[in-house]
């Protein structure tokens, strides 16, 4: 089966290609062709033949090219991420609105049904939320990302319904740990506070430790895409956007947890540097979810936020901690 | 003031059209010019000055161009209706969707930020649902008319989010009596077994008494529109997509009210035809809301299905029943 990551230079992007190159299958068919494509250039992994492009998902024809070899299984992980979109309001609807629709509208002409899976995310909702927002929850977004991902699900639901295409879209919550630099994205602390330590490296907290939030590990979000791929969609009906399971915790959990998995030393190297801008903006993320449809469809959360630092160390330190 | 009809050759509109001409003012100003457009040709009502036009609001330049008045307080109720948005699926998408946003970006690049009142609808639900949908259920549209609403709504709160526009989506319930022939819309029963008979034709009746829904009269959706027009929107906040108020009944209750109204020689020129494919169709619409936002910003529903009948003899009979 023929399989495209489009987006597969994000951080998941880049390990589902790799996780499908090496496993060579998927939904329990051989993979015989995996193609990449995003903005910019994809690092090509070994495994299975991999093709691979550069390019815009808005810009006219791009959609087209890239389905052109009638991939079997899509997944949509490009997006302009939240602050960038906030910035830049013509670039974030064109990226995240229009390459959704770009996206679909070359699929119906092409009359292929694929399966699509498409990130989405908890962006969709907005404060004032319940104590745990179930799966019939109202989407009021916030941000223009949050709208964006909003519409794509909409859209995608229509072209499912119409029959044009067999999507799926998987609301992720907050990836944590997420490896690489300290970013300034304003979630970026979730990770910050236990990808630094565990580096060795101070880390800044500037939210107080009653702040609860949602959060999965990067290969339960490989896990939630690939299940979603090889789910039965008769099963999921019309309603296609699904909430993943995560952990809820604390602030003061996640440290905790830092401190039972890595030794107080490590959980000292985080220091209290309140910012109230950056506490009123995260007042008004999802705190806590009840995500019944995912857990009876077989989507499966880490088990703890112990469990996603400990994959944190695993899969990017190598067992290692400084 | 000026103020601006999109979608004025419409039921709804051209009645808001001449009651805005007659009236004379909105939002306890006076309007100094009301300009008329649809994509056909609109009737000019007496009263204050009034422009007209026609056209196609999603073609290139048209939104420009009649917004290039600068009105205060826009109108939005132009639409593709739902049958036809089912069959014409491109069609569907370039009015009801592209047309709102040609409308959004052309209001964000006159850098003006006009009040815009957008008529929505029950179709951005779809079932199975509660036995009254509140305020906070999620859309699950089962048409592509309902997604183009509920894409329509969330494009206008993110707008108006970014103060681009100061905008508000009123959800109306089904309109009946709906003045005129008996058309082919799949929920044009429910205004037909009231219509004809008052006007002594024989109606069918093609679902069971037992089928309840959700219906406001064309008087009422006119007071939903002027009073979104003139309500102060900091009270509203960031949620700007509002279920209106509306008489839930069934079609037996209906019935019972025409007797009441009409008497009993009226209600027996309805004619039990069931239609199965029909009544499977209308088992996926809403059937009872609690629309407590709404009712909390003075939005005002009739009273009964009752003096939805009476204001029909009122309004398009001249008081009179064959």
């Amino acid at each position: 089966m023929n399989v495209l990551v489009i987006g597969a230079a994000g951080m998941i992007g880049s390990k589902l290609g790799r996780r499908l190159a090496r496993d060579g299958s998927l939904a329990g068919k051989a993979i015989s062709r995996l193609e990449l494509h995003d903005l910019v250039p994809c690092d090509v992994p070994a495994g299975v033949p991999v093709g691979s492009s550069a390019g815009d998902l808005s810009s006219a024809g791009e959609a087209e090219r890239i389905i052109a070899a009638r991939p079997d299984i899509i997944f949509h992980l490009a997006a302009i991420v939240s602050g960038e979109a906030e910035q830049d309001f013509e670039k974030g609807y064109r990226i995240n609105m229009d390459g959704t629709r770009a996206l679909l509208e070359a699929i119906r002409a092409s009359a292929t049904r694929p399966r699509l899976v498409f990130a989405s995310s908890i962006a969709v909702f907005g404060a004032p939320f319940p104590e745990a927002i179930d799966d019939c929850f109202f989407n009021t977004p916030l941000t223009s990302y949050g709208t964006q991902k909003a519409i794509s699900e909409l859209l995608i639901s229509d072209y499912s319904r119409k029959g044009f295409v067999d999507g799926i879209s998987v609301r992720l919550p907050t990836i944590c740990v997420r490896p690489g630099k300290p970013n300034k994205a304003a979630s970026g602390f979730f990770s910050n506070i236990i990808r630094e330590p565990l580096a060795g490296h101070e880390a800044i907290l500037p939210v107080s430790d009653g702040v609860m939030h949602w959060h999965a590990s990067p290969r339960a979000a490989l896990g939630f895409l690939l299940h979603a791929a090889s789910l039965d969609l008769a099963a999921v009906g019309p309603r296609r956007a699904i909430t993943m399971p995560g952990v809820a915790v604390s602030v003061g959990e996640q440290i905790a947890a830092l401190r039972k998995v890595a030794g107080d030393a490590v959980a000292r190297r985080i220091r209290r540097e309140p910012d109230p801008f950056l506490e009123s903006i995260v007042a008004g993320w999802p705190r806590n979810f009840a995500p019944r449809r995912a857990l009876e469809l077989g989507f499966t959360a880490d088990r703890s936020f112990e469990e996603i630092i400990r994959i944190h160390i695993e899969d990017e330190l190598g067992g290692r901690i400084v």
